[in-house]
């Protein structure tokens, strides 16, 4: 059978990365991996969920495995709505749309709002998910470069003019750069969508992970605030998930937004997957009631605040002059920036003879950039394991510059 | 904010079906309803899921709560492999992918293979779910009408002519007329496909829930046969469930496919929910071992049956005898077809007020057809509910026909 001649003509476009094969051997024991986006599994709340899992089933008894709305568990959507609401933000249930994943959510997106060779304003680098999410539809991207405070804004008039479909923007601790859209860009960039309106979808998976200063606002509150209204109806589409909180394993997200969003969202999930697990959504509503999420997720920021610290300190000891990082204030990430004539993809092969490996920074990019970049992880390792691998990394990169 | 003019052109196409909003109205405590498509709830393996939840738990630990690969978890995979296996067909673990319940299958298969207005083979009426899944690409159906046999396969020669890209068919005990395909018309249609080679998707969710007679083989074993080989390797595209033989709020089916189809599959996958859930596929793993799985679908066979003759025998006694319907064999359903003047989105709205409902046919066929068909469900009401609402139903029928 010649498969290839009946596949669609955007199935060409679905090419594996060559890099995710190289990635495979990551996985091997002796090697310490900063490559994933893994969570530390030893932090997930097994108790918590376990005890979630069987009172789900005493409690809602076949409800809990019995098909259910595309919508989602109404007693999760209001949790969700009352925790995105504010002093001058009113979110309701009927504007949450739970999703499997974000993932999910950038997919449903992009199927709501992309045509074929539209155009996308994005952060360059940006998150390599919403990367692939769009490839079928085959866009021009309009990339905003970006430096240790986030989007350069000032560049996003000129690229408004070309009338973009969508803006994305992962505002709080990038995937993968770690860095976070400054409070005056944030102003300026909710202010532009007055003379030019366009959807503007704010991915903030990593939101409440913030280990230094305060968290800043959503570009969803500021939305709202800038046009004057409480009520969720502005241009913001906001995504979360509950994979960095709790877990990843559960996938589980959620979309908030305008009504009339909302609405085309449904009736695509509905098409894609008719709903996400009942089960799933009865276990994460037990588990995170009762403050039981705040609390767990300030246990995360004082681990995940110390591999943080640690990583940045090892690099300063091991890492040659002519290397620099930037220094996320939450999240997962960090970015490494080499001189331009070392190329990361290079640099990973030989790091595995170094038992240690990144994600090279080229596929988070468009427009052909970002080959001497890579990104690191400081969420899975143990303290110990984060200094001896990059004691290693810092070796290699020692014999590599010239 | 015009969202409007910001959705994608195939956004337009998803249009909600004032059926569904009139069926809102079923959920009334008051009604009987054979509207929805639910397996009985009192039928759910609580206790074992219950059990199978703390086991993984406790065997796996934090990798059941972890990011895990697109395909699907390995144990899971060998144990539908060798489900799917037979004297005369090898199916390896590699040729099976997880998915977030057999709607998934339907949404990556339309994904990978269809271009906008291409032209599909499909059964009518057929599954609404693949319907609505085929609405963004504007697709030419090439129905094939059916009697008590499945489809007219005699027809379908004269479509292969017009170079589809897909067919699509629901063998056994289909939704929504509950008729099985015929073993000779499964010979003839692989046979066809040597003529003229189209991807052949097999949609088998109901196919061990057999009431009557002995399961005929399916179209992924007839098609190995006929092309003489063990491997997966043919022109058909399998599709199934847990939803109907465990629990469809867990949210979990497979797709069986060649190896050239599953690499493709796994592509559109990642990019749409990265895995499904890691946790719920651990549970199901636990759930089915040690030959429970079979057991409980005999347990499931045996009131399913009862049901099912309940439904046919009540309809013997209250039908007027201008009404016709089918007699399924297995799976959840039947259909049942009033005198061509009658038309059952009408006669719903007089339905509930008699306290009784069902889904009309129109929505599940194509070409305008089906007006005067509506869907039963068996699965989910108690045999003195069967009785009391096909009595009802009995009653407004003998009104509404002169």
């Amino acid at each position: 059978m010649q498969w290839n001649s009946f596949f669609a003509e955007r199935t060409a476009l679905l090419t594996r990365s060559p890099i995710r094969e190289l990635l495979k051997f990551t996985t091997q024991p002796e090697v310490i991996s900063f490559a994933g986006g893994l969570p530390a599994p030893e932090l997930f709340p097994i108790d918590r969920i376990r005890e979630a899992a069987n009172t789900v089933l005493s409690k809602y008894g076949p409800e809990a495995l019995q098909y259910s709305t595309t919508e989602g568990m109404p007693e999760l959507r209001s949790f969700l709505a009352q925790r995105l609401s504010s002093d001058t933000l009113t979110v309701k249930p009927d504007n949450i749309l739970i999703v499997t994943g974000s993932q999910q959510a950038l997919d449903l997106i992009a199927r709501v709002f992309l045509n074929e060779h539209d155009r996308v304003i994005l952060e360059n680098p940006t998150y390599l998910g919403m990367l692939q999410t769009c490839k079928p539809y085959d866009l021009t991207y309009l990339p905003v470069t970006t430096d240790c405070d986030g989007m350069r804004v000032d560049a996003i008039p000129e690229l408004l003019r070309q009338n973009p479909r969508l803006m994305y923007v992962v505002p709080n601790y990038q995937n993968p750069q770690g860095t976070t859209l400054g409070r005056e860009r944030r102003l300026e960039l909710i202010q532009m969508l007055d003379q030019h309106p366009v959807p503007l979808v704010e991915d903030n998976p990593y939101g409440e992970l913030r280990y230094t200063g305060e968290i800043e606002p959503s570009l969803l509150e500021l939305d709202a605030q800038s046009l004057g209204i409480r009520a969720l109806n502005g241009r913001v589409i906001y995504t979360s998930t509950f994979s960095k909180e709790l877990s990843p394993g559960l996938r589980v997200g959620w979309i908030a937004a305008p009504m009339p969003v909302i609405d085309k969202l449904v009736e695509a999930k509905q098409s894609t997957d008719l709903h996400t697990s009942t089960f799933v959504q009865y276990i994460i509503n037990e588990v995170v009631r009762d403050g039981f999420l705040d609390s767990h997720i300030a246990a995360l920021r004082t681990v995940y605040r110390e591999r943080r610290d640690i990583m940045l300190a090892a690099m300063e000891k091991y890492f040659p002059e002519e290397v620099t990082w930037t220094r996320p204030a939450g999240g997962l990430f960090l970015m490494v920036y080499m001189p331009q004539y070392l190329d990361a993809e290079d640099l990973l092969k030989e790091a595995l003879t170094y038992k240690v490996a990144f994600v090279p920074g080229i596929d988070f990019h468009v427009g052909n950039t970002g080959q001497n970049t890579f990104r690191l992880n400081f969420s899975n390792a143990s303290p110990q394991m984060i200094e001896e691998g990059i004691k290693r990394l810092g070796r290699l990169l020692k014999n590599v510059i010239k």
